[in-house]
């Protein structure tokens, strides 16, 4: 088939050869009303991938605030099965299954749920432990569950990154980030027609120059406020030097030729739940070897030594701003 | 199979994953001693591709000492033929045949040449154009007729690129660009193993830091002179951002990133013969799209639109060393 297949199905690309990402089947929300998935510690775990920018941001604010211990958490490889190339396997874990949940592939748990399931399975995956089921894989509002209905099992001095009077910029920033940038190098790396592939391009660098300009009078995209929209940003900045920038030819600028926007990524690095959670090595199998492979009858892709990650940790000037004042 | 067709045959890939270039079969040389090719104006074509870096030489050297009268020029297109994969055709002309020699495939030549020619059809290639059989593709060793034995045909003020008292040390630094450098991208890009990736980015960004040292105390690589070695660094360098960086995975530095080697390339950039034939667009065609079809069971791919080529005619800052000397 014409696409890369580990990523993007034949159904997600439309007839004028425009990306169109598929919809998220489980989205019960988390709460305390009836028909929502009880809030209760120890009932669930959280299945990420290192290479996925969508779960990423997951498993950065769960360890932003706390919430490790209430949520368990699993990590599928970066490297796709050979054997089934659009779902994840467990071949980090001993004996190549899930400790908690006993599965080799992701996708058992969303057969689970599901018999008839017959989309990609994704993280990130939040599964309910007794039933080994998926309950909710909706990567757009995950985060936002875990700072607001999850906040009683927090740690005691987690931040607030999403405050309640700031939540309708926060959303609408968000929705901009999510189409122009998050899905943006998506939709420039999985287009199917020229005209695809540089209205994302056009759009992916005039939104980055737009949120360049916004980085040069303040710290964060908030202020001096870490926020939910600066988790979302950054899990597509790590990636962007490493895989958008070549394997998904978003290629006017690599992320370290900004100056605001560069020296903001470095600053949320150096906070070690996102350092933590990003996995260069990780990055850079997943995107430029199953990426490789998948769809096409290649059967071998090396991993790029470069770019260069040591400058990630290279000073960032940001303080200049002022301390976080959400955060210690 | 596992290698892309377009630039490489399974043949040419070793049995621990290196990359091993097909030995040129026509290597006659040019001159006036019994079996040499005769050296006459009109006698002959030559074949190039503004995509390939052996080619590109040619067509350079070509332009830089005045021979286009003596010897005529005639240009493939770019992207590789669908239907056969490792060819070149004449697509840019009209009715899609090269108006002199009649033919649409560049192997028509070859196989006149050579009824049981079985290896890549290569340019350069130098026609015959009476009999329409290949002559001579020795892409190593062109250039230098072109600079020796041709000289009687040159303009009146070419410069000497390849003076006498300079060759064995222009030979010996030739031999080494061509192993690490030249070829060095490709040995990178084609690697069926890890290890052997590895080794060939290694040595190449080890060259290319030698290179930047050498480059730091003089305009070219052999002072105030142009040679034959500068237009043979420079047709590599000239498809090193767009098209080395990504698709070959050599991800340390971009060309843009160095000092000296930038600056450098930029000086050979401005001057005409470099200039006219450097085709930006058809080497992002055939990397980018040719090279990614081929082998594969993809039906699509776009033409990155970036990087930004326009920053190739900025300052360069090389006169400092002073004139040109062999060159006006």
């Amino acid at each position: 088939m014409a696409v890369d297949t580990a990523e993007a199905s034949a159904k997600e690309i439309a007839k004028n050869g425009h990306f169109s990402r598929q919809h998220n089947l489980f989205t019960t929300p988390f709460g305390s009303k009836p028909g929502e998935l009880p809030v209760e510690a120890g009932k669930y775990r959280l299945i990420w991938s290192a290479a996925c920018p969508w779960a990423t941001r997951s498993a950065i604010v769960l360890d932003l605030l706390g919430l490790t211990d209430a949520i368990s958490i699993g990590k599928v490889a970066p490297l796709r099965p050979v054997e089934k190339n659009v779902d994840w396997d467990f071949t980090l874990d001993p004996n190549n299954v899930d400790p908690v949940l006993g599965i080799h592939y992701l996708s058992e748990a969303y057969l689970k749920a599901d018999p008839n399931y017959d989309l990609r399975p994704t993280v990130p995956a939040v599964i309910d432990i007794a039933s080994g089921k998926v309950v909710n894989n909706d990567y757009f509002k995950l985060t936002n569950y875990f700072e607001v209905q999850w906040r009683d099992f927090q740690k005691a001095d987690a931040p607030d990154i999403y405050p309640e009077d700031l939540r309708s910029d926060i959303d609408a920033l968000n929705q901009i980030i999510f189409t122009d940038v998050n899905n943006g190098v998506y939709k420039a790396g999985f287009a199917q027609s020229q005209a695809a592939y540089e209205k994302a391009y056009d759009q992916l660098f005039y939104r980055l120059d737009w949120l360049e300009d916004r980085l040069a009078t303040r710290r964060f995209l908030f202020g001096n406020i870490l926020t939910d929209s600066d988790v979302r940003l950054y899990t597509t900045l790590a990636r962007f030097d490493a895989a958008y920038y070549d394997k998904f030819r978003c290629n006017k600028k690599r992320l370290r030729d900004y100056d605001h926007l560069w020296n903001y990524a470095k600053d949320l690095y150096s906070i070690p739940a996102f350092k933590k959670n990003t996995e260069f090595e990780a990055i850079k199998i997943h995107y430029h070897v199953s990426g490789h492979l998948s769809g096409t009858s290649a059967t071998f892709a090396p991993v790029p030594k470069g770019p260069d990650a040591s400058v990630w940790d290279t000073p960032n000037g940001r303080s200049k701003f002022g301390a976080i004042e959400n955060f210690k």
